[in-house]
């Protein structure tokens, strides 16, 4: 450790306390307060902390300390930040400093809104009422904000997310002339490829201002307003029987103590005789998702086990047919996001200034490196309802060049 | 309704009663006490009740009582079993009906021997020690006695049964040296399967005598002795170190209060840096196996719902990759063995008596229709550790003609 003269004894104390909570993790960290720097480590990456106040501010909320002092610039990493977050994620994953880590998350719970009908509204507009043009500079040209399907990893992120659609369709088996209810359609990419390549009507839900206009001039635009209605709605109202229920990307924001809610959605939509399909961000052992990224990014957001999420479907006996885990794609996924992303820097920073930029680039990162090292899971769960007859009787139809293959082997023969 | 004068008060008060419980139910009934008989209802198939006891048994505890007076021949099904099984299985999963029938199965629970380790040997004896012969009347020429994977509805049971070894070997991405503890091997064909197709050394436990004996003779026969060890012991007493562990039809035999030991029987085995595969048969609400079947077929039995066996592998954070729902092929697998068994009558009342021969019929049967009404489902759950870098891309390669797909698409680029 080099020792400069200046260095108080406060900023020693917290330097060492920051050292220590991060461990043995191969990262250097630098207090770079002009002359009077500490510094400690080895490591490809360093975290340049530039005042005191951050500092402190790590100290007392491990989270939103750093990551309010990352977005504010008052904290650097040089270096790769993705790999730099990968180490530092992985030190946290460690048993002795989880302890210290979950007691300060659980301190910070209170500050959250809760997902009522006013809370979701609010927490939903807060990320996705963003302006659609600043989306439009890091998504693919559908805009689709969720993980996509590479069938290989040097598919372009535009291929990847066509792919995305059309696999999820296949997974729900969906059939020309049936209604679907899509809840949470983002900007409606998934209701506009159903109704296009597939014949389907649908009818698509999203509490976002911004997304259903977007959606709604999209769909008058391809010629589909008649068979894709946009509702500016919560999924807790949506009315109509349907054949299919799907769900990409809604769940995270949908709220643990909601799920009950979610639950008779579903049913009311599809009841016994439908089939549906849930996407979303999942993990291995249940936990808070990142406060910082709940205060900053995503309000309100909550991320399951898979035991919580098919738990949803439990009551009302759907069966759980496919279960697929996909977080190497929303790794690749967000890899492409970050790129085009730091690519639009200065754009964003016209539009909405250094620190939200920073803030944006620390979340898409910081996602990186979650579904790198399996801190975050994404999966689809396909399910059916107690008197649903279509059913696949194999999966090999989601793989087959050709999506026509043989009937005898795609569907059910057992006489019900 | 046809009324003969001989008929008691009694007698009919309780025919009534039962029609009552079976609901519109599309079947009939028939006291068939020589002349004095009634009858009742519509349909295919009809259940005809030869004693007043047997009646009066169904309506003390409907599953015991009608299992045991089948077994006896006090009752008879005319027309197709399976299909007469299929339509009172539906009756009793009808609410009103319900409620009655969990009555009565929660105040047999009481019989049921516990799966400590001493009460899983005499549950796994009474059995899967009944003589081998027996079970190679009906079963594939592997003696494989779970689940098959029919490619296409008309593959041959015995080809099923090799696709399904092949199957899990594939979900597994078992590679030549890898080391392999397989819990609950039966009679050794997985185990086998893994040795002589995949190169694999493999440690297989059962607590089946008659089986393991069977099994280390096949070892033997086919020059596998070196690499496939089987171990007459119970799960909870595997020791060592492996690359995978491997469950297939052993979880419905653990019971839910061991579910802990056998969470800790994994992490013990493979680590975080392990994969696995569990197949089990599983079901979408909680519920209590069916006392006749584990009264008199499979004592100690408990079938889990998928969040239930999901939550073994969340302490030691396993994240699942897939999940694949394959009840349409157990259905399958059980009517050819239910055809093969019926081929088999003469020798198998010629060995253990014709009750036992109904009994096995019925057992038989009634999984046939079990799973055709999706009363049972059949899940396969593939995991990997924490620490695991073994992950596929896509699933694409299960389904590949050759399983030699481009290294590219196959194996995670995510570096680690």
């Amino acid at each position: 450790m080099v020792n400069h003269p200046a260095v108080t004894p406060l900023q020693r104390f917290l330097f060492n306390q920051l050292r220590r909570f991060i461990g043995q993790a191969p990262i250097r960290l630098r207090l770079g307060t002009g002359t009077s720097a500490l510094s400690d480590g080895t490591g490809s990456e360093c975290v340049v902390i530039y005042e005191s106040s951050a500092l402190a501010g790590m100290m007392l909320d491990p989270e939103i300390g750093f990551g309010d002092a990352y977005m504010s610039g008052r904290v650097e990493i040089e270096g790769d930040l993705v790999h730099a977050l990968e180490v530092l994620f992985r030190a946290m994953q460690s048993s002795s400093n989880r302890r210290w880590f979950d007691r300060l998350v659980s301190n910070s719970l209170q500050h959250i809104q809760a997902n009522t009908l006013d809370g979701s509204a609010s927490n939903i507009h807060h990320h996705y009422d963003l302006d659609t043009d600043f989306y439009k500079l890091w998504l693919d040209p559908q805009l689709v904000y969720t993980c996509a399907y590479f069938a290989t990893p040097s598919a372009t992120l535009e291929e990847a997310q066509i792919a995305k659609l059309d696999y999820v369709c296949r997974k729900l088996q969906l059939q020309p002339g049936e209604r679907v209810v899509d809840a949470g359609c983002g900007w409606g990419a998934l209701a506009i490829h159903m109704a296009k390549h597939y014949g389907a009507t649908v009818q698509a839900y999203n509490i976002s201002h911004e997304q259903i206009e977007y959606a709604r001039a999209r769909a008058q635009k391809d010629g589909l307003a008649g068979r894709v209605e946009f509702i500016e709605e919560d999924y807790r109202n949506i009315s109509g029987d349907f054949d299919v229920f799907v769900s990409i990307g809604m769940l995270e924001h949908v709220g643990r103590e909601h799920y009950h809610e979610l639950e008779e959605a579903i049913f009311r939509a599809i009841g016994n005789s439908g089939r549906g399909l849930i996407h979303f961000i999942g993990r291995n052992r249940p936990a808070h998702f990142s406060t910082w990224i709940r205060k900053r990014i995503f309000p309100g957001a909550y991320v399951p086990v898979l035991r919580e999420a098919v738990e949803i479907l439990e009551k009302h006996g759907y069966a759980v047919l496919d279960v697929e885990n996909l977080r190497q794609h929303y790794a690749l996924t967000l890899e492409h996001w970050l790129t085009r992303y730091e690519r639009s820097a200065d754009r964003v920073i016209e539009l909405f200034g250094p620190e939200f930029f920073r803030a944006w680039k620390l979340y898409l990162a910081g996602s990186v490196a979650s579904f790198r090292i399996g801190q975050l899971q994404l999966f689809q769960v396909a399910f059916v309802g107690s008197a649903c007859q279509r059913i696949p009787w194999t999966r090999a139809h989601l793989y087959a060049e050709d999506s026509r293959v043989e009937e005898e082997s795609r569907w059910s023969q057992v006489a019900f």
